[in-house]
């Protein structure tokens, strides 16, 4: 196990217990200062990623995109710190109390989940966001960014930690793992004495890397294997905007559709419409044999495609002789992230709702909804496609657990 | 991967699918059922259970106890499942619901988590009573129990999935994995296609084999290395109630004290009539240098005593020098279980709680009351000891997750 991250754990362990302990007030009062002094330093991580883009010249353009920082990216990034000092504050809350029997008072109590520890890779603006999430919920955070990222990443928690000492708070609230080597990563991975929840972000490999190497828990996040379906009951003109919004609105991120089952009833009228809107769209289709037959211009789909999450202008097209058959189809096949009915018929909406084992499952609408920011949580760190602890999009609540708070005068057990 | 365990899994979805439609009337019919079962066949349960007591003769009395059942034991677990039927169904519970900006209703629903695995030793009455409570929160269990209870844990099985196929109920929503060699253990702790969560129940070894084995996300209960801390604003004769009551009135669980701390102020005046009253229970004392200069009878404790739960009439004590160090102390060796300041301070009290990082934070009150009866949850599948998803006594509701139901008439995102 590396030393120079065991101290980080250490020293994240110690700042911590001084997180939990601060008032709203002190966090808020941070976050702003944490905002404003990114945008006086801006020159300092302009230049940083100057730096970090000259090195990376070889990279495609779609990485080299998400690397760059600008001066907006940087206004962007003091305004979600802003916004999150504005948000209230989950440590806050009391979810419920009662007196037992014996006459104790139970309070319990949301609280820091403690250490958490952040593993991305090319956008910078984790660096900053994921603080922000983190410190207004009272947990310290250990960040592990990608290599190519790594000047620009420093200069932004460099800023951030001058910040917090500058409030007197401490700045190993805030720290950044400057080995990019493959074996500390996989050493934080199993840092288990020292974190208390790991949480990556970016691409599939990142994630089923370290849900399958972390022995610290893991909250997985971003695999969104789609699904609308388009009941017998479903109005033509309702089923052309939904499916056409959450296949095309935004085609690279994780609640964008990537399947569309259709009821066998209205397959042979719904499905040339919906097509020609898609193809319009530049959406290639890929069908099974009875979607094939119906839409000649599709190509037909292989067994892996009904597993596969594109995150692109594709989309594979199932017809289904029932409601419980597209349910089966989809429990099987899902990443349990979001799915969405379209249906005029009340019990069949409410059956899918039931039915379907997925963190979000909409009637009539699109699954591009299945957002934080969309729900009113204000901000997420990410959207959980597991069933342990979080499920869906992931606020500053997620990021807390609880404890019970027992108050007796005396009481023993008999 | 073992197939038959493959099997087991592939039928536990197939069963969950079906319970998480099924009315709390079903339900608790169906657990109704199952408890007049029980009674019913008792002489099948008694009778594998005299062979299975016969094999176990060269076994520990401590051991035979627990795997004894009589029909006062069949009687209990029947009454159990009548408890749990009488129980509130979480699954009929909405947590919250709201209204977005864009016109979406969403309700925040409790679900079952799914499949849930169950590892335990000796105690055949787990398979009764961990049946229930994943029966009512809507999951299908796999039960894997010890070697020694085979016999008694397959009867008792066989009559419960009787029970269930009795009621038109899938009765595979209770299996008990009959090989109980250890190839198949470590397969069942990685069999993530069709295992939610896995609870191991029994003793700390047992429980650290899962936590480290297992890909399956584990729910770790039951290590208690449960501190009382007598502040200096305490009052003798609450400290001693306390104090006597928190280690003696059942060492071998894990909501039992197992180390004094003791403010330096009252340290003289106090221990000494503490000491006392532990001894006379026939505790053994380990002490600090500072503990057995003031009581000489006491053994003095070495490094690992601070980390170690003796679930025994042994207990170490400590001198502390100030409440933060009391703190210090607690949250650097605890098990994050279950802490007790006994002050008259209510600032003091207050801080002891909000600082401690423990499940269970009592003032003034006894460690052992941290149970889900003691709580009024009615019913436990043991104390969480870790930080995501549950913490603290697990009851009904810690065997569900939620998920969104979101309902629009055709919103798009722009």
């Amino acid at each position: 196990m590396d030393e120079t991250l065991i101290n980080i754990g250490k020293r994240a362990q110690a700042a911590e217990r001084q997180l939990a302990l601060l008032s709203t007030r002190q966090k808020n009062a941070a976050l702003r200062a944490m905002a404003a002094a990114l945008l006086a330093k801006q020159d300092d991580i302009l230049a940083a990623n100057h730096e970090d883009m000259i090195q990376a010249t070889a990279m495609p353009k779609k990485f080299t995109d998400r690397l760059l920082i600008n001066p907006q990216r940087i206004h962007d990034m003091a305004a979600g710190l802003e916004t999150i000092a504005d948000l209230p504050d989950p440590t806050a809350q009391i979810d419920r109390g009662w007196v037992t029997a014996d006459g104790l008072q139970i309070l319990q109590r949301r609280v820091p989940l403690g250490v958490i520890g952040i593993i991305f890779e090319a956008r910078p603006n984790v660096t900053a966001d994921a603080t922000g999430l983190t410190f207004k919920s009272g947990n310290a955070v250990i960040l592990r960014g990608g290599k190519e990222a790594l000047r620009t990443n420093i200069a932004i928690a460099t800023i951030l930690r001058q910040a917090l000492a500058d409030q007197n708070l401490p700045k190993d609230a805030v720290q950044m793992i400057t080995d990019t080597s493959h074996a500390v990563a996989a050493d934080m991975m199993k840092l288990n004495d020292y974190i208390d929840v790991l949480i990556p972000r970016g691409g599939r490999g990142l994630i089923q890397r370290v849900v399958q190497s972390a022995t610290v828990p893991v909250i997985e996040t971003g695999a969104g294997n789609c699904h609308v379906y388009v009941d017998k009951d479903a109005e033509l003109a309702m089923a052309e905007k939904i499916v056409v919004n959450a296949k095309v609105q935004r085609p690279s991120v994780c609640n964008a559709a990537e399947k569309l089952l259709i009821h066998q009833d209205v397959a042979d009228q719904y499905l040339p419409v919906l097509a020609k809107d898609l193809f319009e769209h530049g959406v290639e289709l890929r069908g099974d044999a009875a979607a094939c037959q119906i839409v000649p211009a599709m190509h037909p789909a292989d067994a892996t495609d009904w597993d596969t999450e594109y995150n692109d202008l594709i989309m594979a097209v199932k017809v289904v002789p029932s409601l419980e058959q597209a349910i089966d189809h989809i429990n099987r096949h899902s990443t349990h992230h979001s799915e969405v009915i379209i249906t005029d018929d009340l019990n069949r909406g409410r059956y899918f709702q039931r039915a379907i084992d997925s963190a979000c499952v909409y009637v009539n609408a699109s699954t591009r909804f299945t957002d934080g920011g969309m729900f009113g949580f204000g901000a997420e760190i990410g959207i959980s496609t597991q069933k342990l602890h979080a499920r869906g999009p992931m606020g500053l609540q997620q990021l807390t657990t609880m404890k019970y708070e027992i108050t007796g005068n005396g009481q023993v057990r008999q």
